[in-house]
């Protein structure tokens, strides 16, 4: 079987292009601040949106067009790696990231569920050999079964906490048979529907437990890839825990977690929290917790998670400056957790939609990287605060000033003269970069 | 003067009454779960709404017609003095809260300004010694000058940053010497307009050393009040660093300042960040953070903050439910951080916007404490949380189980029997509670 | 089979009952302003959410027990029939409402698929005879199956037009035979999902051209009913035609249609628009196009449609005082277009929400007659409305003024005296009425 | 005085430029699909954020650094016309707009407020004699002052009403003495804050009434210009009748004054209702009433009109899109109804945000005519609904088919094939056109 037969490896063939099946703006090997675009992007496709997705919506039924979907059971789980690793090499996409239950089915026990995930966990690492894909990361679905209609581990029932940590016990062998060089938990489960039956308390503290059993079995295997949690405010819950950035990061502190954790941001959870993406991996990068990112788009006008293709390279642009100041993602990537759209129904359209936001994401590399160059925001910045680099300024920031010597300076009444924060120039400068640069 | 001459002295006359100037439900003596309902609720009146406030908004002049307007500079802010007392004993409420430019006009010079702030505490002063009614809090207003354009503590100008310091020193000593039995700090300016020219990690230092004056200077000067934080997701600012409690509770906690501080939560602001009320009361609460309330309303179909006078009996009654698990806000208090509808322009409407708000908050308490009498939540709590009294539950909550002895425990494939949440329940339980408490 | 054998016919059984499967304060043949409450309410329960729903959404599969499940194929749909019947009877409502897809599962060929329609219905059209529970209105379904995934009326592949009319050819034939009262049209994809491939007026015009279609059939088979529209924004679609109220009016008037239509306004989906529910139910009254509603409520907190059956009785009652104010729904609705949360799976939620939905829409019919018998309203218009019934207002009203005789009139500078609109005062009225109904 | 007196006149130098006071793609004069910038642009300053806004919002005062400030009275007005002229002139814009309050102060009579507003006009029609800029439209400012608290034409109070129309009369004359090419109404305060107390009906025909007094009055005098109406949701009012552009043309076709009136779409207001700015252009473009726009944009994360300067080059793509596709605005125009942030409070930021905002057209306008010469859309939708021009898709559209010959195609069970939406490629196509465009 060959899923994506008629489309040729995707080649870089310059902007003009209009070949839907070839990068505008990717090209893996060019080099960009002195390293090369793949080495940047860390690209990753999402196994569960491109090959278990299947375009249902709460209105109605699954849309999508799949040559594997003629398979079932185990037959359609392996359909689906030969799929994925066809996809992969075409995509030329250094790696990709999997559920437990993406990749296999259920089974009647538990035994029997796992056999079925070893079985393909074996069949993936069996391409794994003579593919250059590798596992960004992997991670349990613990939302989707009704087992978990109360959570996970932050389930009202003892024994739903233990069905939960075995099978990320199993995950996290898998991560470290299958090299993955990331873990990550998000927790869809991990709120509450109503305040009203809730134990916040006993709910956060088991969240606490489980995620410290996660870390110690870890050690224990010597999985060593990074864990990652990946917040989000709410869908399917009312709230969830994970709500953003700094309630994640305060929640891993309040629990002697942090150090053991990143963050994995996502565009759409950062909108649906009110925050801008920027915000989030701003937030993540000041923090020193910025691990990973969900690259996809929100339709701010909607009000649940759309999970779109990126395409706005305003967004592209200012999460890749964010990436670019942390110096990177180190172990972590951009992975496409994005879904075409329930009428983008056909098997090219998952191609289509991967060029675009891989493009997207290129585009947007270039522009922060000359950015960066310029220095356009950092000068920006430094002439912005200059007041705290010398005099009062200098001794507020120096520790040396305190309420009595302010005073003092303030009962100077030496005029107060602020400068113009000159949004509108910065953002008209952004666009002559977006548009300018090559 | 008399502004409020031709209301009489609000009296609880009994829930049939239809006199617009008579409690329906507050009743300050009566006891509620071996408290009085003035002890429970701590009722405080905001000078900034009732006695500042214009009705003026983004599109139009202000429309309050108030009978101290016909004063002006120092006389308009003496005339409010006497207003207020006025007020306050005819409502009966114990306590009041201000911000420092409400009470008093600024000077030419930082001097004057101070000069005319004293002269108006020292009116104040006067006044409390024949009323019972006491200060709540008080606070400095870093948000309304011009030059807090970019911010007061987290201001990207080192002089503004002097002038906030001098402004809350003078404040603290205003605190200490009329009795307030807390300080608030909201930061309306502290957060960014664009992340794009926006130091954050400099601005958030800077938040956290000015705390740390206001900490160092309060104990020098035997200020024993509690300080609080109010947070709030954004408007003015696009962004505020106090985005919700979770954010201020990990600032906090990451400055080293947490033992400091306590949160004062208010509705509106909870709403704005995508929270209900009693999420944000919860989550300060199991911190040990639920400092005080600002009570107010917004419309959920509007996207600013309405400060409407609170209405909603489900909203009061789940806020009194937090706040009696909390055994009361200690020095905290109700604060009606309300106003008056621009449309509710006369001066009968600020009697009447309080007395329909304390009423609320009065049949919030006698609903919420019936539920809490009857445990009719807990008890719901208790049978849902059952599983981890006993068994691998147990073990879990104890510290005693792993991954491997809930994995062992998960491969027995005993069939999990989740219970129903049983919302509907509980919602249509509390409309009984609602209906017929007495 | 008895799906709900342990539940006793649902009693009145007074206001302090907590049985919860009695009526607290729906009490069908208790009079309310000369009728009673069941031809106030004319209560119907849907199919979709109680018999066919069961607990999925975007991120879990279903988790609603049902004993009905244990059969499939149109064992299933007959089990249902029986459970429905059941249900009706034990809840004692007058009224269901269903989808064709609802009660009977496709087959292989349209032919197919309608005789699977006609034995349900035969069997429906059964259980009626002896059942004292009419049919309010039937629909078709024309949103969940992938070949409705451009839209029906509106898609852009002629042969899905076809496929739609046929339906609803189908579903009218079965309305007649039924006795159907109303027949609805939602538009749930009627709408795009982009601007950018989409041509708006060609599936504009064709939704008119497939609604004169149905009214002529209609006609031509004798069907009396009355045809309903059911307004919704977004969701599932990007944007909907019958985006609210004014809207939807403005539609059918374009198309000449207004005549023929009125509309089905629900809760959940004005919110969703931005307005209110009373907004919405006023809009259409004022229109004289008020023919049903679908209660429930949406989680103003969440972006998305929540059905939540409706407990908040401030709704309730100003949704009971529109329908009033219209002399009631004529030949509609209350229809509880609601689900009961995923997280209450178990049978007797079903029998509980509807409970808890029902007294709550009692409850604000009490309220709501006695705010009207009371004049409440009615009096705050009157006296804000006074000008306008004598002097200038007069003229303005009857048509005698123009720019000239205002001027004249305003160049006299007469002092402009408003009145407070009272907000407060109003807002805390209704809350003593919804406490002291009796 | 200069008020822009270091500003150099502003020219096109070439998209290189890193001057901020050159424009980077507005070359007036350039040709685009047959016409020049200058004439499909037709671009307005607006005088009441330009001249009169001061920055202040709903936590601030004012903060902007105006020239003309050191002015009061009629002194400043007369200033303020002096700066507008050089501001129009440096920029080299074709067009002006303002609200009657906006150029000149209210008196203690209604006439010495129209003395004062006669005289300034006539200094602005000085002005135009020897100026390149016209009047694209002007209005009245009814929502400021206290006295339209309730409304204007929709008050509760028929003095208002009169003094409303005495407002508009001369804001006709004006409108014919200077030229304007339109007259817009903006409902800021035509609306309600709460339907408890409100006559929506009486509200809604006066408002009618109104509007039909204003075309009497500007047949009578010769005022032939367009009259246009700005739909918005909400903001100052809790409900605006002219809640967007369906809504609107509903409104002006149910009384009478559709003839009469074209629509001011806003983008900000497009996307306060929920809906995009070129949604609510196409609406209004299919309607044959397309008459001008309010360029700005909206921030989705705030739930305010920010009316920030356009930047974004995919909203003024799509925008001018729509525009190209009606042909033009007409006698419309481009209208920068859009502030600076309050933090850019230097004059400067005045003509930087201009620039940023007209070359943010002038982009968008040559990406859309480029979109449009190469038929990128429209064949998107030529090939979309292709099965509309044969077959039974043409009976459809012809008027030949009906439910019986719908349902016979229909039951020869032909499979349904429906092709990708390609929504996906579609915007990444869009993304090429953005960035190649020369």
């Amino acid at each position: 079987m060959s899923a994506f037969g008629h489309i040729p490896e995707i080649q870089y063939e310059g902007r003009r292009s209009t070949n839907p099946f070839a990068y505008k703006f990717y090209n893996a090997q060019e080099k960009v601040l002195g390293k090369t675009m793949e080495e940047h992007l860390r690209i990753a496709v999402s196994y569960w949106h491109t090959f278990t997705g299947n375009g249902a919506d709460p209105f109605g039924a699954g849309t999508a067009i799949r040559p594997w979907d003629r398979f079932s059971g185990m037959d359609l789980a392996k359909a689906r790696v030969e799929a994925a690793f066809e996809l992969f090499g075409k995509l030329g996409v250094p790696y990709f990231c999997f559920h437990d239950r993406d990749i296999a089915p259920e089974g009647n026990t538990l035994q029997e569920t796992n056999r079925n995930l070893d079985e393909i966990v074996a069949l993936i690492q069996e391409y794994m050999k003579t593919s250059r894909t590798k596992l960004l990361w992997n991670t349990a679905n613990m939302f989707t079964h009704p087992r978990f209609v109360h959570g996970a581990a932050t389930t009202s029932n003892a024994d739903v906490f233990a069905y939960a940590a075995a099978q990320v016990k199993k995950a996290l062998e898998h991560a470290k048979q299958l090299g993955a060089e990331n873990y990550v938990f998000w927790g869809g489960r991990e709120g509450y529907e109503t305040l009203l039956n809730t134990d916040l308390k006993l709910e956060q503290d088991n969240l606490a437990r489980f995620l410290h059993m996660a870390v110690a079995y870890a050690k224990e295997i010597g999985f060593t890839g990074q864990f990652l949690i990946e917040p989000k405010p709410k869908e399917p819950s009312k709230h969830q825990y994970d709500f953003d950035a700094a309630t994640t990061i305060a929640f891993l502190q309040n629990y002697g977690l942090k150090e053991y954790f990143k963050l994995n941001i996502e565009a759409n959870h950062a909108t649906l929290a009110g925050h801008t993406f920027e915000h989030e991996l701003r937030v993540a990068r000041l923090a020193g917790m910025l691990g990973s990112i969900d690259a996809n788009q929100g339709d701010l006008l909607l009000g649940w998670d759309t999970d779109e293709f990126p395409t706005d390279l305003y967004s592209t642009t200012l999460a890749m400056y964010e990436i670019l100041q942390n110096n990177g993602l180190g172990s972590g990537g951009v992975n496409f957790d994005a879904k075409v759209r329930r009428a983008s129904f056909e098997p090219d359209d998952l191609v289509i939609a991967h060029i675009a936001g891989i493009d997207s994401f290129a585009r947007g590399l270039k522009v922060a990287a000359k950015l960066i160059e310029d220095r356009v925001l950092e000068q920006v910045i430094e002439d912005r605060y200059a007041s705290f680099r010398e005099g009062i300024g200098l001794d507020i920031v120096s520790g040396k000033a305190n309420f009595h010597t302010l005073e003092q300076y303030a009962l100077q009444n030496k005029p107060i003269v602020n400068k113009s924060g000159r949004q509108e120039l910065i953002k008209a400068t952004i666009n002559q970069y977006l548009l300018n640069v090559e």
